[in-house]
Order: C-alpha cells, then structure tokens, then sequence
C-alpha cells in the first residue's frame, strides 16, 4: 500500500481503541481491544501495547486500504505517571511495526482535552471513575488532580459511590452523617452491608465497585439531603480542580468530558452553579469528541504539520520515530 | 502437668500475642509472633492461627509449669466481618490440641474494651490504622465505624494519613484546600509527589502506608491550619462513633486505646473538646490495659464462674468447646 495514514490510539482503563484514516479526512477504519494494556514497575508496558496494537492497526490499516501509517498519536492512561518505558520505547516500536515515522505521545487528559475542545486555549474536566482536570493556554499544560481513588480523584465516580456507602454505613451505625435511603440502596446493590469489607477489599478494581455506586446517590439526591450535598462536594471539588488549571486571561473555553456526566442534574446543576462562581470568565462549551476524536485531531494535525500543542515531559511528547528508514 | 490454667490469646494485624496463667492471677508467661494471621474467602483462617497459637501456648504453658489450659479468651482482628470458619472450626481444635474445655471468641473491638474498661458500662474508641467504637450497657453490644479505609474508618490513622496526602497533593496542583508544610513533609517522607501513586497503589499494605504520614499532620498542626483542620475533624468522627455507641444513661465509662493516640495534644485536645460536647454524661477514664490484657480479664473471669458481658455473634460468643473429653 502506498497511501500514507495516520494512526490515532486511545489506551484507557477498560481497553484500546485505534482509528487509521488519510491526512485530512476523518478515520476510516477503527478497532478495539477490551483488554486494559498491563502496567507494571516501569510503567505502561510498551510491549503489552503494541502486541494489542499492532494487529489491530494493520487490520484497519488494510481494510481501508491506507499504509504505511506515517504519523501516529497515542493518548495513554497512565502516561503522565507512569510512562517512562512507554517514551523510551515506543517510538522505534512503531517505526519497526508500522513505518511510523513522527509520533506524539500524550497523556490520555491531554487527549481528552483536545478531543472535547481542540487546539483552543481553556480547561477540560475528565471524569469517570477518577477525575483530572487539564488545561492550557497553548504556551504550557496544567493538570489537577488525577491522582487516584486513595490520593485524590476528588468529586469522580469512585469519590462519589465511597462517600455514599460511607454514609449508608453511618446510618447502619447509628453515626450522625447516615442516610436512610443511601444505606437501603447499598443492600439493594450489595447486599447486607455487614458483607460489604469482605465484598470489597479483596478485589482488584476497587475503584471501580465504589463508582458503581454513584449513580445510586444521584437518585437519591432529590429526596436525601445527604446524597445532594455529597453530590454539591463533589462539584465543589471538581470546580476546584477546573480552576487551578484554567487560563486566567481571555475567554477560555470549558468542557466536560466522560461518563460520570451521564449522572444529570443532581451533578451538573451544583456543577455548573460551582463553575460559575469559579470561573466567570471561562465559556462553557459542549465537548466536541472524546479522547479518540483529540488523537485523531492530534494525529491530521500532525501529519498536515500544523501541531502547535506545547510539549511537556508528563503530558505530550512529540517524537520523530527512530528505525528503519529508507537510505537517504 | 496437673495445674488447670487459661489462655488469652489478642490476634491482630500486626502479629499474635498470647499470654498464659492460673485463674485468679496474672499471667505467668506470654509469647509472641510477628506473623499476622491469614484471612481468605471464608474469613481469618482458623488453621493458620491455630499453627501459630498452639506452639507458643505449649511452649508458655510448659514454662509456666501450668496445664491443661481449660479455658481460652481469643480475641482476633476480623472477627465480626470475617469470623465464621473461626466461630465454626477453633472450639473443637482448641479442645484437642490444648485440652480447651471452655472458650470465648471475641473481636478484637471486644477485647480492646474489656481490657480498657473491665466488665462496665461504657464506650472504648480503638484506634490505629483502622478505627472502630464499641460501647455496652452489658445487656447488648454496639459497635460504630471499622469498616476499613474505603468504607470508613473515619479519623483513623489511614484516615488522617490520607487527609494529609489529599491537602499536599491539592498544594502540589495549586487547588483550594493545600497546604505547603504538609507538601514538604509529604516529600521529605515519599520523595517526589509525582511518584506517590506508583509507591502506594501496588502495595498491600496501602492503609498502613497511608497512616504512617498521620505524625507528619499531627506535627504540622500547630502552625498549619490545615493540618489542625484534618485533626479537629477526625476528632469530630471519633466522636460521632463514640457517640453512636455510648450508654445513653448513668455515668459510662469512656476510654481511648490504641497507637494513634500516641500522636498527642494535636489529636487529644480537639478530641477531649468533641467528647465533653457529645457525651457530657461519660467519665473519660485511663484505659486500664490493652486487647491481650482483656483477653486475660476474659479468660480468668470465664475460668472463675463469673464471666458475665453479653455474647452476640459478631461481637463475642462463650462456647463449650467440643472434642475429646474424659468420659463422664
């Protein structure tokens, strides 16, 4: 094949996605995998990724008759703290694999981000099980939080679903701070909640089973003032973290990202009543796409050689791919 | 040997303590292991505290010139979640490996109360890494929080140790809510912040991780308002379980116990505050000993026909213990 391609990843917690298209057009062959790439001592494990990567790209590749995929981008989950073996390796990688020959590697923040707002100045809210706030003013990047369940993620699907068992167990105690309705809706989804620790701890994706409670709290925040002020917390810290990445300056845009938004009203009106109060000058904006979208974005742009995002070691690295080339 | 004696056994996170004596004294030998005892699926792992107990109660029973052991106290950390293999299998096997003829099973929350406050009424907050409130009337048992660092445990070790970490962090991304002296301290003890989800989310031990930065609050409370907030709110949750557990009449007894109290007047005196607001009633008391001293009080009261705290299955059961008997 002689039409050269872009090939454009997102790599998250609940699998890999990838798109090919031509420079300039929209992609025209995707694929996934559902399998999370492994994390290990050094990080992602570039290995991991591109066994899963690799036949997936050329499948897409050769269904839309595209190669080779000259420019690649790759939003990675764990990038920003855990990536070093992935930027040291994965550029020859690709180069080897698929004749990738200029690359940019990004958080998957950083991805989200341009995917919901572009190359535009302003701050993204991504949210789901965790949560992290990115922005930039297109001279640096700033993150916020991210940090995980235990250290941060504050306001995200698993602070949420915690905060809700904590105060079904509070009224299971007898503890000021228990709701009634939280704690029925806790044996409803788990069971006796005496079971709850042995349920819990033993399991690997305990963030995961905390936000599976969330949206039990959302439907309870209409009735139970302890359910709607946890919901109010945690748009007050979502806001908090929008804020310290947010440009001061202009009329940065503002989006919100990810499948804890599905949650509604109970989260998006103190949400947007917190984000008003915070950042007045900042629009609010429908995000245009997910993290796909911005590496596709990342990607065209890439290939058209108009890439203006800044670089920054933890967040996006833009690389000529090392490897086999053509003789000069 | 020919001299009935008892045991007392305190099986917590950190390893195994037993102690044996003749009823009516103080114990005559203890030992110690540093191994905690396994839990699995079906809860603590009645073989494997059994093969750690019963060499050390021979060899202590042997130094003390003491034996049959006849009566048994065990206290084990698990117990009210995870204690059913327990409750099932270690009467009979205490029976024939020690001669065990009489036994108490009690949580670890049980034991730390009879060894703070005897057989009164009252409420005993134990605190460490973990957190839980148990109070009695001596007619039934209450207990508050315990739940582990996702679900509750609220003012604990991991608690206030998380709390810290949460403030360094939102300092470190510049949200509301930071505090810088708890950012140094959080590098001073971790290393760089960037690297702290990777140190803490593999390991096992996350809750003790988590709680060995509480001296670092309790050390910055004094000039950091932050600190001192994280303080004064653990305080409040302490006491709401406190609170949750008391007897509501008379003049109960309440005690402390544990490690965390170690950390001083930065915890105590926001605590004492809490208390004489919640429970005016209560008479704060010394606590007289630890969880293997309850277990002794436990033991010897069975052993003299005057045990007398109420049994409730997750709490504490007094049982015959089955197995080879002299025949009548």
């Amino acid at each position: 094949m002689t039409v050269p391609g872009y090939l454009a990843v997102d790599s998250g917690g609940s699998g890999l996605r990838l798109a090919v298209g031509v420079p300039g057009r929209a992609p025209a062959a995707q694929r996934e995998s559902r399998e999370p790439v492994r994390t290990g001592a050094r990080g992602i494990d570039p290995a991991h990724l591109m066994a899963q990567l690799v036949p997936l790209a050329r499948a897409s590749a050769a269904e839309a008759g595209i190669g080779p995929l000259e420019t690649a981008a790759v939003g990675a989950a764990g990038f920003a703290t855990l990536g070093d073996a992935l930027r040291a390796e994965l550029p020859g990688a690709l180069a080897r694999e698929l004749g990738v020959r200029q690359a940019v590697l990004a958080a998957d923040a950083v991805t989200a981000y341009v995917g919901a707002l572009g190359p535009r100045p302003g701050a993204v809210l991504a949210a789901g099980t965790g949560l992290i706030a990115v922005g930039t003013d297109l001279t640096a990047w700033r993150r916020a939080d991210g940090w995980g369940h235990l250290l941060g993620d504050c306001g995200s699907g698993a602070w949420i679903g915690r905060a809700g068992l904590e105060a079904a167990l509070r009224a299971h105690d007898g503890r000021d701070g228990g709701s009634a309705p939280l704690l029925a809706g806790a044996e409803e989804q788990f069971g006796p909640v005496r079971d709850l620790p042995g349920m819990l701890y033993p399991r690997s994706d305990r963030p995961a089973v905390l936000a599976s409670f969330a949206p039990w709290v959302a439907a309870c925040a209409a009735h139970d003032p302890v359910a709607a002020d946890i919901l109010r917390a945690a748009a007050r810290h979502m806001a908090e973290s929008a804020a310290a990445v947010c440009p001061a300056d202009g009329t940065p845009h503002m989006a919100l990202t990810g499948g804890l938004f599905r949650l509604g009203d109970p989260l998006l009106v103190p949400l947007g009543e917190e984000l008003a109060g915070r950042l007045p000058h900042a629009r609010q904006v429908p995000a245009e796409g997910d993290p796909l979208h911005g590496s596709v974005r990342i990607a065209t742009d890439l290939a058209a050689g108009r890439f203006t995002l800044p670089g920054e070691p933890a967040m996006l690295c833009a690389v000529p791919a090392q490897g086999d080339r053509d003789p000069p």
